[in-house]
């Protein structure tokens, strides 16, 4: 029996299912999560999104977004099925302490853990919101504006807009059918990019009149005194590191964010095959290949420093 | 006949064909430039591609790109068929001193021009490259990855790679087809948006320190002064109005250019109904509803102040 098949079935069989996806939810968690909501209310499903954290002003555009609840007690009674999205730990999802009488895992992220009853961990969908495209098709539940909207935008963030290498010919072909479902690409890029706070813009230019770019490393700092001036906190931060990309020459960019007590967070984005991963874990960090972070505590000039020697180091192995 | 089989004949029954574009040439221009050129000489056709400009460095990347010619003496030898590219008029191409046996347009762009033999104008096609991705399906060649990878520029350069309210589903079917056939999303978007002179760059933070935004308006000048400190020219400016749309809060973004002679060069940018064309078309400049520019001789204070009485005019209409 095909993953989806069973899912499908396990499915059906409920009354009432939870879906929750991870802390510090993105786009493609929220968009997954909101969509499957619609598409199992549709069959007669009667279902809860929970999310410890609340919904960030970026996604407030997304239909259903105020259904999302951040106090699980209510969606437990009644023992419901658990599906886990965009994330395969209870953990990830802030539900540790709570047990389920039975879950669903679907996710797209690598993984060594093995919670859930059954498993669908896809390595190599380019969103979570591929499978639950896939999944919501499989069920025969017709694409809806709304559903269509959150679709959408689950894979335009996780794929830059059909940016990044993950953006393949089913991508294309999923964006082309959820635009004729009623997803507005212009509008949807336009709430993920065009939604800054002033502030936030501010404590950007702050940050890039620290930027010093040397043999191909960009490294900008925002001091606690940035983030007070403008009025910020780090999370405005997200995002920051790419601009120095935009130079062709910089193959690694980093951004150091002063945290207190002496240490800085630093984020580090690189270009190609530089695997800025590496240079994290060196620091007990973790990451990507491209997109990694660490925190270290020490000055700035020591810590801008480190991180020159380590990306050189790397460049001559 | 459809129109597309009409040029089909023709092009048949031709042997040199000179394709010619716009100058100051873009994405659009030349992807569609180039993926024609190379679809006819695979049907045994001898083939020239003029610009009068040379090739940006940003398209240095597309197969192909070293047979654009800038002078025309060469390719006008045997009177070739003219096939004129994502623009509609002799003029635009710097062509208007020349005299052609046979002439197809085929174009995008709206206009009230009448030049060419067959014109295939469709305002509708989100970019010329859609329309040449069309005609080379229905000519019968094989899409390769060089022609894929000019096709798919062509459209991700003109649709903003899929951001802008042009993307239908049919331009990401297309997408999907030109994936399939060897174009890479992440090498284009990273040629296209990732190539920038650190010099540039340098000059977009000075202009970005001068940001003022006041009611929705968001205003930034470039001094003669800041060209000179960071060995810039005018064409570095391109783009430098779109960062300030980022803040939720503005509609309207301005980037004021110092020209000599007292004269400022004013590009606009707006969000959604705004028609900066029509503030644009008050100071004798143009463009469309939400990216226009003008030229205004006074002192910056004075321009400022005039654009902002002009946003609010209109928003109070």
């Amino acid at each position: 029996m095909k993953i989806a098949e069973k899912i499908i079935s396990v499915v059906k069989s409920e009354k009432k299912i939870l879906i929750s996806t991870h802390i510090n939810p993105d786009g493609d968690a929220l968009g997954s999560a909101l969509s499957l909501a619609a598409a199992l209310n549709s069959i007669g499903k009667k279902t809860f999104v929970y999310c410890r954290d609340r919904v960030p002003e970026t996604y407030r555009f997304l239909p259903g977004y105020r259904n999302v609840i951040s106090k699980i007690q209510e969606a437990l009674k009644g023992d419901p099925l658990l599906i886990l999205l965009d994330c395969n730990s209870p953990e990830r999802a802030a539900l540790e302490k709570f047990q389920f009488r039975y879950s669903i895992v679907i996710d797209h992220h690598e993984t060594e853990k093995d919670f859930g009853d059954i498993r669908w961990v896809d390595p190599k969908a380019a969103a979570t919101g591929m499978m639950v495209f896939s999944l919501i098709k499989d069920i025969g539940v017709k694409i809806t504006k709304d559903i269509a909207i959150n679709l959408y935008t689950a894979i335009a963030a996780d794929t830059g807009t059909f940016r990044y290498s993950n953006t393949s010919p089913e991508v294309l072909k999923a964006g082309a059918e959820l635009v004729k479902a009623g997803a507005e690409p212009d509008f949807i890029a336009s709430q993920l990019y065009e939604t800054w706070d002033k502030k936030r813009f501010d404590l950007l230019i702050s940050a890039l009149n620290t930027l010093v770019i040397k043999e191909g490393i960009a490294i900008m700092h925002i001091s606690r005194e940035m983030f007070r001036r403008t009025g910020t906190k780090y999370e405005d931060t997200e995002h920051f590191s790419n601009f120095p990309r935009m130079v062709g020459s910089v193959k690694v960019s980093a951004v150091f964010k002063e945290t207190g007590n002496g240490v800085w967070k630093a984020s580090l984005r690189s270009k190609g095959d530089i695997n800025v991963a590496k240079i994290a874990e060196q620091y007990e960090g973790g990451g990507h290949r491209n997109a990694a972070g660490f925190r270290i505590k020490t000055d700035l000039a020591t810590a801008r420093r480190m991180l020159i020697q380590a990306v050189k180091k790397l460049g001559n192995k």
